[in-house]
Parts: C-alpha cells; structure tokens; sequence
C-alpha cells in the first residue's frame, strides 16, 4: 500500500491548480502526493445523474468547441491524454508537465490547446520524440484515463482538488489563495487534515453563497 | 451591532441538534451565541429553483403530513412559531426550549409535535399561561419567522447549522459526534474559525460521497 496522498484534479479548475501547487511546495519539503485524473465534465454530465453512461474516454478529440459542455470537453480530455503521456516519463515529468500546463491556462490564460500541451512539454524538460510517440498510442493513453476516472468514483469523488489521505480521509478541498510558500502550504495542509482526522467527525463546512471566503 | 455569532438552525435537522449542543456549552464558558431560524423546508422547495415563491410562513398548521415535503413542512413549522413564542420569555428561556425540543426530536425521536412542544416548554421552566397566549398570536410569530427566514435568505444560508461570525464570515458546519465537554466543544470551535478566517481564504472542505467521517 501507498503511503502518499492522492490529488485528484482536473485542469479546466482553477481550485485544482491552487491544490497541485499546495501539493508541489510539499513534496519539496518531503510530503508524498499522487497525481490522479478526475473528469468535471464527465462527473457533472447530465446523462450520468443517474447511472454513468457517458464517458469522457469515449468521446473524440474531434468534436466541435462550442457553448456548455462542448466549451470544455475536448481540452480538458486532451490535456488528460497528455498527462497521462508524459507520466509515462516519470513521477517528477508528470509534476513538472502538470504544473506547466496548469500555470500556462491558469496563470497566463492560455487555452488548453495542443500548442499549449507541446509547450508546457518543452518546459518541463520532456523527452519530447518520446512523448509524441505516447500521446499517439491514443487508445492506451485513453484506458489509462478510464481507469483512474473509475478509480476517482470509487473514493466519491465530486470536485477538484480532492485529496485522499493514507489512512483514508478524501474531501475536497476549495480554498482561494494560490501559495508557493512552505510555511502557508504546510500550515493550510495541517489545517485540512485536522478537520479531516477531528474526533468531531466533520462532514462539511462550506461558506454561505453570500459570503466569499477573504482573499489575500 | 451585535458581537454575537449567529446559529441559524431547523429543528428537523440533526446537524443543527449538534451544533446548537455545542455552542450551549460554548455558551456556559462566556461565548455569545444568538439563535435564529432557517427552514430546509421552504429552502429545499423545488418551487424556489428560480425565484422565491413558497413561503413555509404562508402554509397552514393544518396541511395533512403526508410523504416528501408534506411529512416535514407542519412539523417544522410549528416547532419555529413554538421557537419565537419562546423566545418572547428571553434569552435563557428561548435556548432552553429550544435545547429541549431538539433532544425529544433527535435524542428520544419524537415528532415534533404539539405534545413534545407542551412537553419541551415545561422542561424549559416556561411560564405556560404566557407561553399558550404568544402561540395564540399566530400572525405575529409568522411575521417574525418570515423577517429571520428573509435574514438567512440575505446571507446565503444554504443548511443547517450554520454559523455567521461576528466578524462577517458564515459557512455551514456539519460534523457527526455530539459533545457536551466543554474542551472539545471549544476546539471544534476554534478549528471551525480558523478555517473559515485563514488567509487561505478557504471556501470549503467537503468529504467524497463514499469516504464517511470518522465517529467517535
């Protein structure tokens, strides 16, 4: 069994690129993190409301990027394709590419593009021959996803970042302040697993619609 | 203004049983707490999707309890008039009602009726003549339930209890294990306030559907 803590994200969230940088300060100082997928679009489609019947892993890289969920379908699935090709380079690739990537559309705005996933490769100093030949075995890239999107249901998961302790505890965790400061990330990370392992049992605290959350 | 935090509660919600257990012993060591009504009821109601249209305020004490929303909607407005009849009596007097209902309803798991209302208003030392003569003023216990309800609206409140701190911040706190101990009343306490005045600016932490929190 893994000692790490899972990281469930998705690129399309903001929340979840807050998280992965939390995460990336941590395993700096020696914390253990896993990056694992889990599909927005597929876990908010409304044909699933019910039983799950629509998978993001079976739809094209083809489809049109029009209003609703089309704005988000296919960039968040090739952005998923990719992360799961560049992984195949290794744990510290797989980071360096994730962040890259998240910071290139949350940070500079920029699409979720091939350009911008050729570019977030280039920066994280991939093998770059290696992960075209990756991102091209598609169907493998795409099982691999599935997998980890099966997986993500399994723990219930319902947004990004939602982080899985070793010992089990999974929430999602929503906070608006982006950190790359070691003493603020452990101290929010300290914070989140204390209300997650309190003897108090706590299920929920989720700010009233009208009252944001301060913001540095 | 008041320095009170304010607990928005329904007494048809066990999570509100708890958190207004906790801020009773919170209370006892010199915190200041102001109790103030939400309704799931007419919160919940499909028929406030768009617009606020159905008032719990405007249904009759006669509606039949029947299944869905009917089995909640007499019950729980009864126990709200009942609640600000109370508090007509005062601050002590009006929590210790309200402490009383809460324990028939969801310690001894009685309905909340007219019988467990007559009962929690001579546990609560009530002065019975009063108590049936500020019921007997419907109207005005409506008026003053719709001005609460309209003050929740006003913040956002979403469930049950949720806290509004004297400094502005408000967010739903939902945990599992009842606590009269006056230590850990006061450490769920702080833990709740320093995640919602962090500078993480953290706006929830809401555990996956299938990972329950621990009980004790």
């Amino acid at each position: 069994m893994t000692q790490a803590t899972e990281l469930y994200f998705d690129f399309l969230c903001p929340y979840a690129w807050r998280g992965v940088e939390l995460a990336a300060v941590l395993r700096a100082e020696g914390e253990d993190f896993t990056l694992r997928h889990f599909s927005l679009v597929e876990g908010n489609h409304a044909d699933n409301a019910r039983d799950l019947t629509w998978r993001i892993t079976e739809q094209t890289l083809d489809a049109p990027e029009g209003e609703g969920y089309m704005k988000y379908q296919t960039p968040s699935l090739r952005a998923f394709l990719a992360s799961h090709a560049a992984a195949l380079q290794g744990e510290a690739a797989h980071w360096a590419f994730t962040l890259a990537l998240f910071r290139a559309h949350h940070e500079r705005r920029e699409p979720l593009s091939d350009a911008a996933i050729h570019v977030a490769a280039q920066e994280a100093g991939l093998d770059q021959a290696a992960f075209a030949a990756a991102l091209a075995e598609e169907d493998a890239r795409r099982a691999e996803l599935r997998a980890e999107l099966d997986a993500a249901r399994e723990v219930g998961v319902f947004g990004t970042p939602t982080f899985v302790l070793p010992t089990g505890e999974a929430a999602y965790y929503r906070f608006e302040t982006l950190t790359r400061e070691a003493d603020k990330a452990r101290e929010w990370w300290t914070l989140y697993r204390t209300v997650l392992t309190s003897e108090a049992g706590i299920g929920t605290i989720k700010r009233a619609k009208n009252r944001p959350p301060r913001r540095a």
